[in-house]
């Protein structure tokens, strides 16, 4: 475990109060805000709620050969049998697929969008690499839920991500509506950093990615910043886009509808924030769920 | 197993095709239908999608009695421990309580309300009486979902009402909305039988209530229906009031908020519609789900 001072400590023997975030929440500052591409508008929405939401932000003509894409790797059985393809435990039917921008070019490119990897440097305040690349999928009637948690507990945990200094972008290849389980987020929960209580076993993310069960938030804590905050979940047509800070809670429930729902994750860090060794963990996860290989800065693809 | 003909066959050995609803959707006719008090324009929507939402129906006021007589009843050990609690598959907290008209008089006043009493009288055509009351209940993080299904189909095979000549009454008792595990509807799903594969065991009530396995019908049936019909999930504030077709299918997810949502049950059937033996179960289910006994016309209390 790594041996650096533990701002953020979770997976602990007991209960801990809620810590303050001690990191900025948009990194660039000064001169380098106001360069954009995001306004002050866009900005402190993002300070506050933690979240920026495109609706409609491709067009479906260029989402389109991304999902099918998606589909033609279903049918090839060497990746499914692979450990970067995560089953349903209640259905077997594909919940994740890891390290999409490394088995499709198609997927690299989009990586490095130059409408999408502007705004995250922004963020960011610093050039920028690929943490962990993935998509959640649900099928119609058969996708299970995601718990409430914060991605950056189990990425500081797992993984040794120093500080708060990640943004998830999430693009929607298919419509997400009310009934197909979209994102949830509570606006405001990025603000405090929630320990969890329960120390992590070796190889934890062979079960946590199918059902999180250690670094949850307690319920108390939930119940406290959803009071606060509310809960939102942005719904929209195939091509929106959701950017969202590495530490603000989110969930998704069931898919009851016939409609599935894929969502791909891009994971931009700051290349001023690589891993250190684990905090509250016995051993890194695999390169596909953390990346400490392939770490250069992003460039532009046009 | 009742030996009259048997319209809606279900519980089968093998798939058999969907059966065009045999039953009218509006009981009463002619005169009857226009004296009120649900005019043409609701009954009509009715006869389209199965239910009818009425928003803050009630005020807050007259529900609040209700919500605290049953934290009341939360507390007797001697109920709790009951065949007619129904408790969570994964949290062990209360999921139902059946027979609430017997326990309260309150609520046995509520099901004679005029207000109500009078709609349903005039959407099933004669004098009514409570086939079945319950309260399903679901605590913040922790209620369970209910999976598609048409209540018609389990009360004709398992309790062997002969005609779709019913109708549910749901009172919120805590408000409702888009995470806490609403009420969701497929419109216009009331006009045809799906037929469920898959023979009755005994006792099956005392798993079914629990997570629904069996008269559950089959996810190409469901995605017809859905792509066709749309799904509807009535949102409101505690008061509000949907009244739904027997035959209607519905589910609902699980509670992922802090807010708890408590809804109450009554179950209308028409005194011409009393039940025979189960269409398709070894034996007949418990007085409490199904009554048999207490089935005299319902008065109007004022």
């Amino acid at each position: 475990m790594s041996d650096h001072l533990d701002l953020y400590p979770s997976r602990l023997k007991a209960y801990r109060k809620p810590i303050p975030r001690q990191d900025p929440i948009v990194h660039a500052r000064n001169q380098k805000r106001w360069e954009g591409p995001l306004d002050e508008v866009a900005l402190s929405r993002y300070e506050r709620d933690g979240y920026l939401w495109f609706e409609g932000f491709f067009s479906k003509d260029i989402i389109e050969p991304f999902f099918e894409e998606l589909k033609a790797m279903a049918k090839d059985d060497e990746l499914m049998r692979s450990d970067q393809v995560i089953t349903d435990p209640n259905s077997g039917a594909i919940r994740s697929v890891f390290g999409m921008h490394h088995l499709s070019e198609r997927f690299d490119k989009l990586t490095r969008d130059p409408r999408i990897l502007g705004m995250v440097r922004q963020l960011l305040g610093s050039e920028v690499y690929i943490h962990q690349s993935r998509i959640n999928d649900k099928y119609g009637f058969e996708g299970s839920g995601f718990d409430w948690h914060s991605d950056f507990e189990t990425w500081h945990a797992e993984d040794g991500m120093p500080r708060m200094r990640a943004v998830s972008a999430s693009l929607m290849l298919t419509d997400n509506n009310e009934f197909n389980g979209p994102l949830m987020l509570i606006p405001g929960s990025h603000r405090e950093f929630i320990p969890c209580v329960g120390e992590t076993p070796e190889y934890n993310w062979k079960a946590s990615l199918k059902a999180q069960k250690i670094g949850v938030p307690d319920q108390e804590a939930l119940a406290r910043l959803a009071e606060h905050g509310g809960i939102e979940a942005p719904k929209g047509p195939a091509g929106s886009l959701l950017l969202f800070e590495c530490n603000v809670l989110h969930a998704s429930n069931e898919n009851m509808s016939p409609w599935p729902r894929s969502n791909l994750f891009f994971v931009y860090n700051s290349v001023d924030n690589t891993l250190d060794e684990p905090y509250a963990a016995p051993m890194r996860r695999p390169e596909y769920l953390g990346a400490r290989e392939t770490v250069e800065p992003l460039s532009m693809h046009d």
